[in-house]
C-alpha cells in the first residue's frame, strides 16, 4: 500500500475546497477534451484537472517505465494494461509533484500553465473503451426486494444466490459518461390483462444505483484468476447508473435474461478512483451464510465502505435526495465476482467493466431503485418542489454520487448525472 | 445487387476445385497472418488466399475511396465502417481483377507472387475486434426442444416468443476463429438429488450449430433502426459454434440467463460471406403467426437457403456428421433482429456480432445441438468408430460448415473446427 499517497496529514500547494472528493489522497484517472481540443488522459486535485500527457512530456514521470504517448490517449486501456505496479508508480508520483513542499512544478509558471486547467476549460470522456462489461446481481437487499415483488415472498432469493455470485452480461456499445443525456427507450411490452402486447415509450424507466470496477488484462482464455489474486486485476471503480425500462424487462426478459430493457443506456461516472486511494476504507462484507465453494472463499476485509446517493432533479428544480445506501452492503466481493467470472476461463480484457448490481440496504430509504423505493409505484416518492414520482419522468436528471469519509479523509468519485429525453425522433 | 459478380457462368484464371466453398462468386473477407509474419486483410478463391493490402499498394483498387492503410490492419472492423457501398465495390473489383480474361494481375509474374498465397503459407485470425456480441434465441424448434425438455412440453415456448426475438448479451472477450482449441470449463452444477453445489469440470460440454452475423456502425446512442434499413447494417455472416456447459447452464442461469455456461469459449469461422454473395439464396421464411407488431414486419424473402452440418471427429478418428440443418428455419430474419436491437436506441457498432442461436430443423437429425440431438443424453449418438457420445469428449474435435448451393454455383463458409481440451492446468 502506498502509504504516503494515502497519508491523510499530506497536503498539496493546489487549493482544495473543503469537502471536497478530490483531494491529494485520491489522484483518481480520467480522460479529457481540453480547450485546444485535444484528448489526454489526466488526474483531479480539487477543481483542477491535471494533463498526465503533457506532466510526461515535460519529463515529469522520469524514472518510471512509460511509453512515450501512454498518456496521449483517448482512453486509458493501454496505461491500464500496463499493470498494478505501474499505476501505483505513476499515482505516487503524482502525489509527490504536487505535494505542498515540492517546488518543481509548483513555481514553474510555464509548466503549471500548459499542465492544469479549470473544470470549465475542460469536458470529460468516457474513460476507458469498454471491450466486455458484466453486471452483477449482489445486493442481496435487492435480489430479495425483486424476488418478493416479481416471484415469490416465500422464496424470493433464487436457490443458486448465495452459492454464487449472479450475473449476466450487459451491452457495452450503449455506456456513456456523466453529464450525456439519455433517451427514453420505445420498446414491446405486455399491459396487464391484455391478450397481445403493444409498441410503444417505455411508462417505467428507472435507475439503478451501482457501482462497477475497471480490469486490467487478466488471464489466457481458458485461465482462471484465484480470489487471492483477483484484486491485483482492478484498477478503480466508478459510479454505475444502470437505466433499466421495467415494462420491457417484465415481457421480454424471460427465459434469457434482461435485454433491450438494459442496453439503451448505461451511465458511468468520469474520474476511476483506483483501489489503493479506497485501501483506508476496507471493511467486513456481510457474513457469507452458508461457506462459499472454495474457490470463492475469500478472508480479512473484502468490502469498501463507500456511501452512495441518489438524487433526482426535476426540469428546472432543485434536486432531492430519494436514496442513501452503501456499497459495503454487497454480500459478494468485488473479488469474488472477478474469481467467479473467470472459473471457466472466460477472458477478462483492460478495460473491461463489472458492475456491482443494484446496491440496496436493508431500510426502504436505502433502495437502489425507484422499483424498490416506489414498491412498483404504489408509494410514489415527493420531491422537494412538491411534485411526486413513481419512475422517473421525461426531463428528470437523476445524479447519483458516491465517497468514502473517515475523520481525516474524504475519497470521492464525484458524481454522474444524466437527464432523460423523450423518445429519439428522426 | 451485383449482378457481374455473382454471375454463376463467370470463370477465374485461378484454379479452384470442383465443389469449392469459394468460387469466384464469393469472394469473403477475412484476415490472415502471411509467410512474412505479417498481418493483412484478404479474400479467398479456391485454394488461394488474396493479400488485399498488397493488391491496394499495387494501385488495383484505384478508383474507389479507400484510406491507404484500409487493408493493412489486424482486424476488419475499419473497411466494414466504410460501409456497404464501398464493400460492394471492393468486392466488384476484386471480381474483376480475377475473371478469366483480365490479363492485368494474371499476366504479371511479381505481381502474382506478392498478392497471392496457398493457404499452408497463412494462418487465419479473427476477422473482426467483437466490440459487443448478442447471441438471438431464433429457432423454433430449438426453443421448442429446450422447453419442453427443462420446462413444461405443453407450453415449451414462452409467451414473448412469437411476439419478439429473444436475445441476451454474451461476452466477446472469449470468441476465438477456427483451429483454436478451446478448454472444457470448470464450474459449479448442482446434482441432481443433492442439497449443495460442487465445484468441478463441466460434465456436459456441448457444441450449439449457429451463424452469426457482423454489422457495420448502424445508428446513434437513442436512433432505432427500420426493418426496412437493416440489412444495409449487415456486412455478412460466418458460421458460429456457441460452446456451452449444459450442467453449469441449469443452475446458474436463474432468473438472468446463461453466463458462465457459455463465455468460456465461442468459436467462429474465419471467412465472413458477404449479404452480397447470398443474395442468389433467398427464400421464404417461415409463416409468422400471429403477425409481428408493424416494428417488426418485413415482406419478401427475408430468409436464405444456407445448408449447415456438424461432425464430431474423436481423436485420431474420423469425423461422423451428427447433425445437418438449415439457416432458413431461423423463424425470425437478421433484420428482425437488429430492428429489435436497436427499437430501443441501442447503439451498434462496426464488428458487432449477432449470433442466430441454435438452428435446429424439424427432424430429429436436424437439431443442432447435442442435448436435443441425443435429448439430454437418453438416446446417445453412435460415431464411425463406434464410440457413442451423450455429449462431447475432450480430445473430441467438433466441425461447423456451411454452404449454398443451387443449380450452378455453391457458395461456402469453409469451417469452424475447434478442439475441445480438457480443463486449463497451470
Amino acid at each position: 500500500m502506498p502509504v504516503k499517497t494515502n497519508d491523510p496529514l499530506r497536503k498539496t500547494w493546489l487549493k482544495v475546497p473543503a469537502d471536497s472528493d478530490f483531494p491529494i489522497q485520491n489522484i483518481p484517472f480520467g480522460v479529457f477534451l481540453t480547450r485546444d481540443d485535444i484528448v489526454t488522459i489526466g488526474t483531479r486535485i480539487g477543481d483542477y484537472a491535471i494533463d498526465l500527457g503533457a506532466l510526461h512530456q515535460l519529463g515529469y514521470f522520469e524514472g518510471i517505465p512509460l511509453t512515450d504517448d501512454i498518456f496521449l490517449q483517448d482512453t486509458l486501456n493501454d496505461f491500464i494494461s500496463d499493470g498494478k505496479k505501474t499505476w501505483r508508480l505513476v499515482r505516487n508520483r503524482i502525489s509527490e509533484i504536487f505535494e505542498e513542499n515540492n517546488a518543481k512544478l509548483r513555481d514553474n509558471d510555464e509548466h503549471r500553465s500548459i499542465v492544469l486547467f479549470t473544470l470549465d476549460e475542460i469536458e470529460m470522456q468516457l474513460p476507458v473503451q469498454i471491450g466486455d462489461y458484466t453486471d452483477f446481481y449482489s445486493s442481496k437487499e435487492h435480489a430479495t426486494n425483486v424476488g418478493t415483488m416479481f416471484r415469490d415472498p416465500e422464496n424470493a432469493l433464487m436457490p443458486n444466490w448465495k452459492h454464487l455470485p449472479v450475473a449476466y452480461h450487459g451491452r457495452s456499445s450503449s455506456i456513456v459518461t456523466s453529464n450525456v443525456p439519455v433517451h427514453r427507450p420505445m420498446g414491446q411490452t405486455m399491459p396487464a390483462g391484455a391478450d397481445k402486447p403493444v409498441f410503444g415509450p417505455s411508462k417505467l424507466v428507472d435507475f439503478e444505483l451501482e457501482m462497477a470496477f475497471i480490469t486490467t488484462d487478466a488471464n489466457l482464455l481458458g485461465e482462471p484468476i484465484s480470489v487471492a489474486d483477483a484484486e491485483d486485476y482492478i484498477f478503480g471503480l466508478v459510479l454505475f447508473n444502470d437505466w433499466s425500462a421495467r415494462d420491457i424487462q417484465k415481457w421480454e426478459y424471460v427465459p434469457l435474461g434482461p435485454f433491450l430493457a438494459k442496453n439503451f443506456a448505461s451511465s458511468i461516472s468520469a474520474w476511476i478512483v483506483t483501489m489503493d486511494a479506497l485501501e483506508p476504507f476496507r471493511v467486513e462484507g456481510p457474513v457469507q451464510d452458508p461457506a462459499p465453494l472454495p474457490y470463492l472463499a475469500q478472508e480479512g476485509q473484502k468490502s469498501f465502505d463507500i456511501n452512495l446517493e441518489v438524487a433526482i432533479a426535476p426540469e428546472n428544480s432543485d434536486a432531492t435526495t430519494v436514496a442513501k445506501s452503501n456499497f459495503k452492503y454487497m454480500y459478494w466481493s468485488m473479488a469474488q465476482q472477478l474469481a467467479h467470472h473467470t472459473v471457466n476461463g472466460c477472458k477478462v480484457n483492460s478495460g473491461d467493466m463489472m458492475g456491482s448490481g443494484t446496491i440496496s440496504g436493508p431500510t426502504k430509504d436505502s433502495y437502489g431503485s425507484m422499483l424498490e423505493l416506489t414498491w412498483r409505484g404504489e408509494n410514489p416518492l415527493t420531491l422537494a418542489n412538491g411534485e411526486t414520482r413513481k419512475f422517473i419522468n421525461d426531463h428528470d436528471t437523476v445524479i447519483l454520487t458516491g465517497y468514502c469519509k473517515n475523520d481525516s479523509v474524504r475519497i470521492g468519485f464525484g458524481e454522474v448525472r444524466t437527464k432523460l429525453l423523450p423518445p429519439f425522433e428522426h
